[in-house]
């Protein structure tokens, strides 16, 4: 659950990553899946998650921007991945959607009030930013070892050959008019 | 940096912890250094950090919730670590102030349209979630390491064992009245 009980008896969410992350990761895997050279139309990739078009372009914006994928215009036009999937990691994604700034934010308080830390103290990071900088490092090595190939690998070995296989078809109609 | 250009030139904060981590972890290495015993009040914990108080109030009302502090009453009340500094870890203080769940948020996608994943196949994490897992596990056992001793050692390291000391006079003064 992602909920907690904060002071005060208020539930609250704990902060967490914009939704782009989970529906462009999903992006990538369903692009990886289309048959080879095969463009998919946004509109194809919002029906198949069953997510708004709007919202879902401008994920794909921000990776193509990133150099993540390609879009191609005309009459079968749309998305491609703009390099292997082996070559894309989720941090590539990760950092597409979500930025290259860690999850905490020092905002200096040892310099602030009246016994401030000052000259050669701050010359070094906050030992507390220190310690967060360390933990934003593991998050994103642990997403640098995943690849969209492997994610296109686990939901094969998940939904099963055939049902990938149906998929691949589904979108090779589904381009079409 | 913590902001980034997102799509459509718009330039965006990545998420980012609530504040309440920093002032938190903050407050405790700032108790740590009090002289033995000493309960320290809101009011000089808001003024050393130049914090607001009633913005204070809160975070440590989570922190004597989760136990890491607990709080006097009394002509010279205020608050105390609950136990000590070398059995405190900033994950106890991040998790009592940001929740135990992940930063990412599994909205099932794979369940959704014309093709939805469905029985064995969800028997499992979906393949992204479970990277997602996989680094939260990570980010939390990075700042499992680390404990308020260790932050109070850092502390010392930087400012000096003079100023360190200067801060535990200036703490046993502020809470007379």
């Amino acid at each position: 659950m992602s909920r907690f009980q904060g002071a005060g008896g208020v539930r609250l969410w704990a902060v967490q990553l914009r939704s782009g992350v989970e529906s462009g990761l999903h992006c990538c895997v369903l692009l990886a899946l289309a048959p080879a050279g095969r463009s998919v139309p946004a509109g194809v990739l919002a029906e198949f998650h069953e997510l708004g078009g709007s919202y879902l372009v401008k994920t794909l914006q921000s990776l193509e921007q990133a150099g993540i994928v390609r879009s191609e215009a005309g009459r079968v036009g749309g998305f491609q991945l703009a390099r292997p999937p082996e070559k894309i990691t989720v941090l590539d994604v990760f950092v597409a959607l979500e930025g290259d700034s860690g999850f905490f934010r020092c905002t200096e308080i040892r310099q602030r009030g009246p016994m401030p830390a000052r000259g050669a103290a701050c010359r070094q990071p906050c030992v507390i930013a220190a310690v967060f900088d360390g933990a934003d490092d593991a998050y994103r090595a642990a997403l640098g070892r995943t690849t969209v190939a492997d994610l296109v690998d686990g939901t094969r070995s998940a939904v099963g050959v055939r049902m990938a296989q149906r998929i691949s078809e589904w979108l090779a109609r589904s381009g079409e008019t």
